[in-house]
């Protein structure tokens, strides 16, 4: 047995992780030999492959990154103004995989579906800190994303708190809100704005006020895809709000972007074992010829779901999430109306 | 509606975030007052209590420890050779308490359900870094002492590395091996032997030659629960078995043994939100009138259980258990039989 | 014996054990009563205080933040049009203050200096997180400030690395380059630029060009106070440098501007130790009735110094400093000749 | 030029980062041929060479332990019964080395002298975790040491808090008490043990039952090398002294022995910055042909030495160090006299 892995899309920490699992899962279970494809479908494109064995994901389990390599847009189905089906096809024969693990993002999954049905058997294994993607409760990155962002808010909390201060701290997550939820949450915020709920500026503006006349300081957990009106402002929500809260309030705001750092360093113990999870269950879907799927989590149990499910749509913090009324219940302002 | 809360047992990260989220819920949504009871159930014994209001429990999410003191012997049922129970309900009644939430382990949880019956309504909140109560997928605590473990593991993978070495990492788990289970997937321990499954020596000293042969230092990973034979070795498993394996190998042996600093410390993010949901839940079951019930977590959802759900069993890591597998499929020795 | 200690300026960590180390010493030492001067120079002008004891300070070694409280902008000399001289002094009689230590910048510290000659005798301790107070070799906070950017550079390597990019990182130290030579000589940076320096467009862009040849990333470490041209570009160095490295290389530019995190939060034990020294040499002066002196810090030893030391003159990296060669020798270029 | 490089002794953090930086210097300044030696004195008698260029020592600045192994015991002097200078001398001949920088503790330095005086131009730099090497005011590796050590006493602290414990930590320092010096003032300990300065069991026990009275917990700093009378005790010195006090207090008492994990794993930025100056200082000495040498560290400043310098001896805490009254006078017992 022949099989490739690639890593597509943004960094997610816990991607080694996943690598290595696949690859040990596999030479232990079949014996197989394992090809890693560089860059992601650009190395199937430009036949560009590394033999991975035991040794190669050897102490990798720690480590942030892809030791494959990625690259966030080359699409085979229109990789410089034409369709690269027929190479991939043909590389893969060359190759003589008997099909491929792609660890990526959404349009990695996309891609994965369209060269299944092309005839390159694949399967998925959902990879974004945004834990967005459908069929994903929990997606192994997240946590140290999310911890990445606490410890953000942890150490804004003691400059807020010396100065009197609003801090505002910008965390990833374009299209969903989940690592400002549950870093919102982890690290006290007393405002946290979400994408899915909006806000509303004068409400923000009145929880701060209430906040100052109590003497008390505030910290605010921004989701980056939280938008201030049409069209989306330049230099991000962070930056944004500050200059429109400012001139609303006594205290100094203050504006943090935290950036690429939630996306790179050592994962978390806890996406470390998830992450080896997915990468043991993605074996196991190859072992088993259930070629076509990717691995999804559901009620905390990995199982194999089609890869078309995540494609094109967004797993969004719904109204009515647990975690919501958490947040509500232990005094979190959601950017609506006030509280105190 | 007056309610108080005592803290039980030893330290778990997290307390602090699930008194908090207990206390703020209760005011927000009913306008309770809160007492916080001192020093565990030796408080309700002697009386000795303190309000919680809003600001008190401010600024705490991240706080190791609790806020409200605890202690480990101090049962009501037999206090001094007395049973304390009317003293415990005519303090409760002169405090006019409708009801104690405890937040604490198996025995914390068993006083809480004999408290009950004897007409003190109570909540309970699962307690214990170990992960061993039935009823409890994942408690608060864990998470952090897993991390605690990785890390002592990543730091110990380097010395192992440089010296050739075997390193020995005693983790805590006195009857169940998860922490050690999770950890050493984590922090890619060569051999992880946990109380459920025991060991033969002579496997363990087995993988560490064969590693020793191919140049490679070895990693093991123990929980403190696991027996080498009757009666327990008293200086600790890990140093037991270090003095054991050390004339089977060519490699020096080292042991470390983690101790309480897994279980001191601010929580991991993780911790911090998963806390605060439970201290949300028990808030909810108040407010429901729910008494004499605790949180468990099944399927990744909270939901109310029996307090006697816990009480006189271990929550052991089953034969079955898909990490289990996935530390073989990693190439993970569990103490049995040789693997490469 | 009745000492005032007041904190002002920006956050640096470590300042609680300095208020920490000043109080302790002062008690212990000389039965001293302490009185905390809330919001810097503003708690003089407004007569805010609160008694400081042994208790009130036990337990902050580690905290960041002041507990004290600060502000930026308040100075007695002229605060809200008027000279608030009389009121300050007025106040410290009523007090009957017999002297203030005063924990602050070359701001703080001048007006230190300023009312020591009025007739209120001061000590100054010198903040700063950018290490560039003149007689100070290494100030309390830097090492944490270091710290926390070298741990941010150490995230950046693996995004770098996966991704084959250009990744910027935008340190503080708005007139001096300390942080960004330490962390980046730290973690590993290619491209380190300092405000002593400057850079050349060209000379940086070439190096990435070099390394995209040879299939190597880049990590470039940037003092905000380095200026690309008059007037200073709004957005922060180091977009504007992305901005103009982006059309004149193949890989993808990314900057992240750390801000706040590098001063808010616990301190290194370094600093705990460094600030704890601060604080009892600081009380040293108190008891030697040294006033009008700050503590400086020479060939590894705190010294007092003349108050006016550091008034006016920022503390840069010197042309011929050892770590300039460190960095140079090991392959790090300084933004004017290219390096392999 | 062509130079070995070796690394003996125990692991300290910092030592990659050594490495890297006398290879690269050596290479950029010189075009230099830099071998390593594999496995300290053992690689030169077994001549086990490989060599390091610019991409081999590329990305290790943040790496724990050694790239090139070690062994602890290994003396060519006499090395399974024969004195191998010979053959060390043999090969450096054969292998064309114009000398060997040596990177080690007391040990290591005393051998590269020896070698040194047979005719193998040796450089040493010390390498020790414990800081006590003769001639070195700070030694790479402490810096990590300490920060281990201190947030192992940060997370005991909440553990003591809760429980109201007497919590017992051991670091290392078998001869010198550096790292508990340094630690447990940055952990805020109430009591810290040194060798230099031993300890009266009534004075230690004292001071907490003075901090029972007082409602408060007792943690305690402790090196491993503090000695509780003759023949020293064989289970470590905490737990010793754990047994000895619990039965002259009311609390319960806990020891922890944190052990390798304080010399394993990434060094800290501050060491990673002092590593790199010794190593560029080791390569500025071989550039200069100043062999028989060490680098020391004098008031802040690296400076050659002689290899003698540090032999046969080991820098103690003298009673007079700034750092033990700044332990008093911020509270701390040093275990002789009580103190409140």
């Amino acid at each position: 047995m022949r099989i490739g892995v690639l890593t597509g899309g943004g960094d997610a920490p816990g991607t080694n992780a996943v690598i290595r699992a696949v690859v040990k899962a596999l030479i232990r279970r079949e014996g197989a030999e394992v090809i890693g494809i560089e860059d992601g479908y650009l190395g199937l494109i430009e036949r560009r492959v590394r033999p991975l064995d035991w040794r190669s994901v050897s102490g990798i389990v720690a480590q942030g990154g892809t030791l494959l390599g990625t690259t966030n847009r080359v699409n085979p189905l229109d990789h410089e103004g034409r369709d690269r089906r027929p190479e991939v096809l043909a590389h893969a024969q060359e190759l003589a995989l008997d099909g491929v693990v792609a660890i990526g993002g959404d349009g990695t999954l996309a891609i994965a579906a369209a060269l299944h049905e092309a005839g390159l058997p694949t399967i998925g294994v959902p990879k974004t800190i945004d834990n967005d993607i459908v069929g994903v409760e929990r997606s192994f990155g997240f946590d140290t994303a999310v911890a990445r962002a606490t410890e953000a808010l942890d150490q804004l909390q003691t400059t807020g708190h010396s100065h009197g201060r609003v801090m505002l701290l910008q965390t990833m997550g374009r299209h969903a809100g989940w690592i400002a939820l549950e870093a919102g949450i982890a690290g006290g915020a007393d405002i946290i704005l979400l994408p899915e709920l909006g806000f509303d500026l004068d409400a923000v503006a009145a929880v701060c006020r209430q906040r100052e006349a109590a003497q008390r300081y505030t910290v605010i957990c921004v989701a980056e895809g939280v938008r201030s009106g049409e069209p989306p402002s330049p230099p991000g929500i962070a930056e944004t709000l500050a200059a429109r809260l400012q001139p609303l309030l006594h205290s100094e705001v203050r504006a943090v972007v935290l950036g690429h750092v939630q996306r790179g360093g050592p994962p978390t113990a806890s996406d470390r074992v998830l992450a080896t999870r997915y990468g043991v269950a993605a074996a196991d879907l190859v072992c088993a010829g259930q070629w076509g799927c990717m691995i999804g989590l559901r009620d905390a149990r990995l199982e194999p779901m089609p890869l078309s499910t995540a494609a094109g749509r967004t797993r969004k913090v719904p109204q009515d999430h647990p975690l919501l009324a958490c947040a509500r219940d232990t005094g979190v302002s959601l950017g609506r109306a006030t509280q105190g």
